[in-house]
This record gives structure tokens, C-alpha cells and sequence, in this order.
């Protein structure tokens, strides 16, 4: 094992982040015990932490607690959720309409991180021929977002199954302001150890080298050491020396 | 302070994300010295755990060091910087000039994340009205990337200012593979406090308490004890005791 940058965080630091990119998931089920105030704040500052194409910062939140608006939101959801169905057929469509793909009313607290453009006006430095950097951004904080929660204890879960128009209408959302992700939050009985699709067999996890290219995207380079590397367990042994 | 959800991480390993997110910067300096494998490996490794919209994992990533490839990317930058330079004016025309916004050639390591839709066919469960939610799902990895490389010592610095048509040619991307995120990629000698942009005057900071609302995009909500929380340093006291 090589030594450590100076730059690079202590390993049990380490291991703070890369436990919460492993533990996060997609949840569907949530307890419905209140959110404290301060741990809600810090996924949120964390949120807003992201790097932004020219330091824009072109997010915002809305809090949703209101449940009639949860309400109307799950209405569109379950529209969604049928037009989705039948993109599918026979026992995929079935298996499709066995998941539970949301947690709106369930869960205390719903987000929608939305994504303003030109929020300081129309010039962005960073942004010329690639008209999508403002959104790139705000995924970015949506992960941040994401990953602070886990590492709170709390799940969140992307409802992308609705539709924006309606999510304007609802939250009284302007025409120039786009929402990118529409979450469920809250505290969960436990995080499973994967992914519920790979779990019921929906999709299976890629292999990590056979999503690397070598300087072009006709070089797969199976025998790249650092495609090796990738799905090499010794590569964590600094990390978690315990497993 | 509240006691923590079983769920939660320890203090420490929640301080590692938290540092590890409060310190990651979009760098444009960077060492010349090799990345280990191993290293790297981590860090791509976390790119692939996102999350993804139906388990798509629709992220591929295009590993570039070939510096032929790298000069061509880099004449790319040159034109499209001169177009984002003339959407501004005057003095601020000049700042922009005067930001090193790129380290194509110095990093040892470029990496392209790209999002392929329809890895797994055409219907995707979580895919209806909203037509990008591959390309947040992108985006999340490219998140993942960047903290896992900030945690290891790694700089990562996002060029925006380029053109997809160019960067399909140099590195022979498919039509359908669509190039989200151009990162360079190095160690570097420091990690500045704050982002450049920041320190420069470019842009400042929004304070927290500004980019919430509460149910309805026009309830800003000054006074809700979550718009006070996320500005207040106590919320931080068990993650960072000794600050």
C-alpha cells in the first residue's frame, strides 16, 4: 500500500466518506418520527456546499411539510406510475407494479431542490456551447444532500415518476425555475445492504472495470492495471483494515 | 444536542464526510506526480456507487492521458474561452481573462464521465415526463467522484468551457453517449480554503437561510427554527468539537 498525499484525509476520515457512499440508498419506506431541526440543517448546508459552474449556486429548497400539497404530489405520482407500468410487459410489468417507489406521505419531510439559471444574471463564466452546467450543478448538491442525510441516519428518496408542470402548479414554483429532484426524507427502520433493484433482480450491478475507456472509447483495456485495480478487494484494505 | 438515530454514523465518521465536502474545491493547479492505482481505483469505485434512476447505472468514464488528445481538448477550451470571455464586459471581462481556468495539460489524469441512455433498453423504471433523469444520475457520480478524490489528496477541476461535437472526435464518442463532465484530475499542493470565486469577489456566497422555502416557493420563512438552524455554527458543535 503506497503512502498517503498530504493533502488526503486520515483513514478513518476516509472511511467516514466511503461508508456513506456505500450505505446510501433509495428508500421507499420511512419511520415517521419528527426530523431535529439541526441534523435537517446540516444536510441542507451540506447541500448548498456543492461546486457550482462559475459559483453560481443556482439551487434552492423547498421544504414540504403541508399535507395537502403531499397529497396532490402523490395524485401525479400515481398517474406516473401507470404511464411508467406500461413501458413494460408480462411479469416485468408485474414485478414493476410490486415496488413501492415513494415515500410522499410517509415520510416527514419532502425537498425539492430546484435550479435557477442566471441567478446572477445571464452570463455564466463556464457556461458556453454545454447550455446544462446550472443543472449539473445542482445534482451535485443534490448528492451532497443525499450523502449528509445518510451519514445523519436519515433516508432520502428521488420520486422522479411525476411531472413538472404539476409541481409548479402545487408549490406555486415560477416558469424560469426548473425542479430537479423531488425527495422523500426521513428516519428508516434500517439501510439495506444494496440496492432494492438489485436485490429483487430488476438490473445487476456493472462490473467497475468494464465502465473504463483508455484515452478512447473503443480502448476497453481489460488488462489495465487500473482496471484491475477496481475490482480488486485489497484496494480497501487501508480503509476498512477490520473486513 | 440531540442524541443521534441508530442509524447515524459516528461523530467521527460523519466528520469525514462533512470535511470532506467543506473541503473539496475545484482546483485548476495541479502536481505532476502519477496517481496510484490503487487510488484512482477508489475513487472510480465511488463515482459508480450513485444512485440511478431504475438501477441504470448509465455512467462510463473515459480515462485520458494521452497528451496528443489532452492539446487538442485543450484548443478546444482555448476557442470556446475566448467566447465566454465576450459575454462579458469591461472590468469584469478582464478578471474573467485573468482566472486560470483549467489544467488540461498539467494533471496528470484527465477522466470524462459520459451518460448513456438506454443502457438497459429503452423503458426505464423512474423514466416517464422527466427526460433527464439519466443525466442527473451522471451527475451524482461525478459528485461521488469529486469528494472521493478530495478525501484521497486528489484536486478535481470541471472544464465546462468546450464543445460535446469536438470531444465525441478526439476520443471517438458514440452519437447516443453524451459527455456530462470533462475533469481533470491531480494531486495538488494545497487546497485553498475557499473557492477561488469566492476569494476573487466574483460571486459571493448566498447565505443558507435564503435559498429555503417552506411548502410554497413564496414562503421564505425567515423566522422558521429551520432557516435559523441552518445558519447557526451550534449545529456543527458534536461533528467539529474542537472549532
Amino acid at each position: 500500500m503506497s503512502a498517503s498525499d498530504p493533502n488526503a484525509l486520515t483513514p478513518i476520515l476516509r472511511r467516514g466518506l466511503y461508508e456513506t457512499i456505500f450505505g446510501r440508498r433509495d428508500m421507499r419506506e420511512f419511520r415517521s418520527d419528527p426530523i431535529p431541526n439541526e441534523v435537517l440543517a446540516r444536510v441542507l448546508v451540506a447541500a448548498h456546499r456543492a461546486g457550482s459552474v462559475g459559483f453560481t449556486q443556482p439551487w434552492d429548497f423547498v421544504i414540504v411539510r403541508d399535507l395537502k400539497r403531499r397529497q396532490a404530489v402523490k395524485a401525479v405520482f400515481e398517474e406516473e406510475r401507470w404511464r411508467n407500468a406500461h413501458q413494460f410487459s408480462g411479469a416485468r410489468r408485474k414485478q414493476f407494479m410490486s415496488f413501492k417507489l415513494e415515500g410522499i406521505l410517509e415520510a416527514p419531510v419532502n425537498i425539492i431542490v430546484t435550479c435557477r439559471t442566471g441567478r446572477f444574471g445571464p452570463a455564466v463564466l463556464g457556461k458556453t456551447s454545454i447550455d446544462e452546467v446550472e443543472v449539473f450543478s445542482t445534482c451535485l448538491a443534490v448528492q451532497n444532500l443525499w450523502l449528509a442525510a445518510r451519514a445523519e441516519g436519515l433516508g432520502v428518496g428521488w420520486v422522479s415518476i411525476l411531472r413538472n408542470r404539476e409541481l409548479r402548479q402545487i408549490f406555486a414554483i415560477p416558469d424560469e425555475i426548473l425542479p430537479v429532484a423531488y425527495l422523500c426524507c426521513g428516519y428508516v427502520e434500517a439501510f439495506p445492504p444494496r440496492p432494492q433493484l438489485e436485490t429483487a433482480g430488476w438490473a445487476d450491478r456493472i462490473a467497475p472495470h468494464g465502465l473504463l475507456h483508455f484515452d478512447s472509447w473503443e480502448r476497453w483495456g481489460e488488462k489495465e492495471p487500473l482496471a484491475l485495480a477496481v475490482d480488486d478487494p485489497a484496494i480497501w484494505r487501508d480503509i476498512f483494515p477490520d473486513r
